[in-house]
């Protein structure tokens, strides 16, 4: 863990050209022995682990993370070695109340995947319309299928819909507004019930877990003593038979 | 489906440039040749069912996308050609959980109607008032009714609303938040009711389905026990009085 | 209601100038005939119901709405004639959907009122500040008490909070996010929070009038009959006694 | 109360330029009289409590907002100056409602935590890899890792982050998107699970308060009559064997 910290601080410090420049061998020494220390580790654990290593997917997680750092970065790939800070987000495998969360957020995905598949759906028909219709007067917009879905990601966003695009559209084609504003409608009415699904999924999750401890100790205390009534009664009719 | 999906990445193609130059003749053909494979099965569908067709609204989708596929497009109606990719909405026809989510989406919808009526109620009254108000001076935003109610809608989803609207107007009547940041709480209010009426609703369907499982069980063995308790104790005391 | 809607198209045509100038007199006159017709409506309810009459909410709503139309509004009051249309809201208190919604709405209200106060604190402090703050050097944004409250408003909604008012600001004074980002993040924490409230308490409203009915009459149910079960043993015992 | 309301307007007073130059003595004096007023008063509370004074959050409260009044703000420091407007945060441990809300704001933040620290960690990791990437190209965006950090928290709120960044951003760098699309979904995707997580928690608070007070007393009172059954039954079968 603090290991990881202090490699955070370093990368953060890289960002520096005043420190890079005066302490800029340190700070990369430093952090090549932070990376040092993560292989030694990985490396370790995959010796006593073996093949029970990848089953638990926390482990891949790190395995991948430092395997990025590790990419032959000198050769121009600047975007990969900027991809060497993502090494802090094995933070989250080392403490356990930021893996709850991630895990939280990860087991709420699978409900959310046929909202997911419906709106890729709508992005991609409404990219399709978009570049048919626009395209060919607003090249920079809608100009292509991935940049039609782009500008109606921003437009889904809400940011400078009206202002940045759909006005200066609808001065081309007046009735653009027919396609825009009911796509704008149609994708938040989605996103809110994506919403309105992880809630009242979260909320059964927490009512279950807790209803069932108290409810059912009760519940069964009812049948149990119930049960005793039934059979006392019984051996009272029983008794007085005789 | 697999036909569908074909024509989706067909009529994705389409909207390219270069690939239409050069397999321009081969993607329109097999465009045709699947619009054909749809044609076919529909009728093939309303021979086989005749009126009860009619009766399932997901059969009544299909064969409105169809027909707008075959609608006469060659007639300068662009519009109408770039909806043929609607055609790709058949996928959520043909998959089952697509259509359980639409039919959740749609489900929604009639609890809304009051809201929706409501706010219509008060985007008319509100683009009747920025029309007669700021008509005169800003002919583009409230230069008429639909002008108007496409301004408010913009300032509804608050983009640009200040920046962009309120403020050009405050330099010329200086009394105009009076008007808009009353209808933008109004409006976000109702928005905010709305979503909390979804939440709310789908959470006591949720609760309803699986509540009557458990709980009615439980129930109905504790009201079972008891009338057999009450049948004993009848037995006895009709036993005790002879 | 026939009467309602006929009017509020009519207020609709009248931002119209072309019909204006072919149809305006009849326009004018229609409208005058609906006016009356509300006026006699409502002569006729307060002859009828006299002081009583003022009882009921919706009552008023009809009289203050009526009063604004009658309003002299030839003197240049410009405003007071557009607001003329909010007689087209007499379409809530005359449809019982909508004036169930707007009673909702309106319940929900109260629970509100603190959160509200507090962020009236907040905005009037955050004003204050802004003012003496940052007055001097943009008054046109922060020049006086009510200029910083509208844009902080503005700044609450997100809209164009950063590129258009704290980016200039921060070229000025460097240390202005120290201000900005947390009256966001508080803003918005309590913005959230009255939304939490709002939900759970149309849910806890929502889950009583459903819970109180079956599980109500279950557990008198249950209860009736223990207590049967109880005298009867009673019995059962005096009779052993005799 | 009455005091800190007197002195919450002499406050907003203070920030009107006609106002001071012709009533400036006046309010400055009243405001000291004031300010005079709070800290008799909270001397007095030291006194009478001592040390126990400090046990209570909101006498802390006070006395920090009190000692930044009296803070030493001639010399320079007019953003001090400034903050001696939180005077008016009085209002709030002083209103009972107000504190309610306030307190309940902050029980909900703990919950917040572990959300926040992943929060927090992704806004570092954001920052570092925007830093290196668009650094050099936009050193007013991303100049350096506090720049980066503000812009992100700009684009985490979608204010103008389309329009405004990565539009341009993408001209220089075509890929940027890579970075900024998935950064605003996981960020929305956290600040809506944040969101979750507060409906749930207070849903369950109110749920379990009320929950608690009836159903209790009913399962009670169910316990207590089967108890009372139990014993008759057992003096019934004493009652037989002899």
């Amino acid at each position: 863990m603090g290991v990881i910290i202090f490699n955070a601080i370093l990368l953060g410090m890289e960002t520096s050209q005043p420190i890079m420049a005066r302490a800029g061998d340190l700070i990369l020494f430093l952090d090549t022995v932070c990376l040092a220390i993560f292989v030694v580790e990985l490396v370790a654990k995959l010796i006593a682990y073996r093949f029970r290593f990848f089953r638990n997917g926390w482990n891949i997680f790190d395995f991948v993370i430092v395997a990025i750092s590790l990419a032959p970065a000198a050769e121009g790939f600047s975007a990969l070695r900027a991809l060497r800070v993502l090494r802090v987000l094995r933070l989250i495998s080392g403490a356990p109340s930021l893996r709850r969360v991630v895990e939280g957020l990860i087991t709420a995905l699978p409900g959310m995947g046929s909202v997911f598949l419906l709106m890729s759906l709508i992005f991609y028909i409404g990219a399709v319309i978009a570049t048919k219709l626009f395209g060919a007067d607003f090249p920079d917009w809608f100009g292509s299928l991935p940049l039609s879905a782009y500008s109606l990601f921003q437009i889904m966003t809400l940011e400078s819909w009206s202002m940045g695009i759909v006005r200066p559209v609808m001065e081309v084609y007046p009735l653009a507004w027919m396609f825009f504003v009911p796509f704008i409608m149609v994708t938040t009415f989605a996103v809110v019930n994506l919403l309105v699904g992880l809630i009242v999924n979260s909320m059964q999750d927490a009512h279950h877990e807790e209803a069932d401890a108290e409810t059912g100790a009760y519940r069964d205390d009812v049948k149990d003593r119930l049960a005793v009534i039934e059979k006392q009664l019984e051996k009272l009719l029983a008794a007085q038979k005789r």
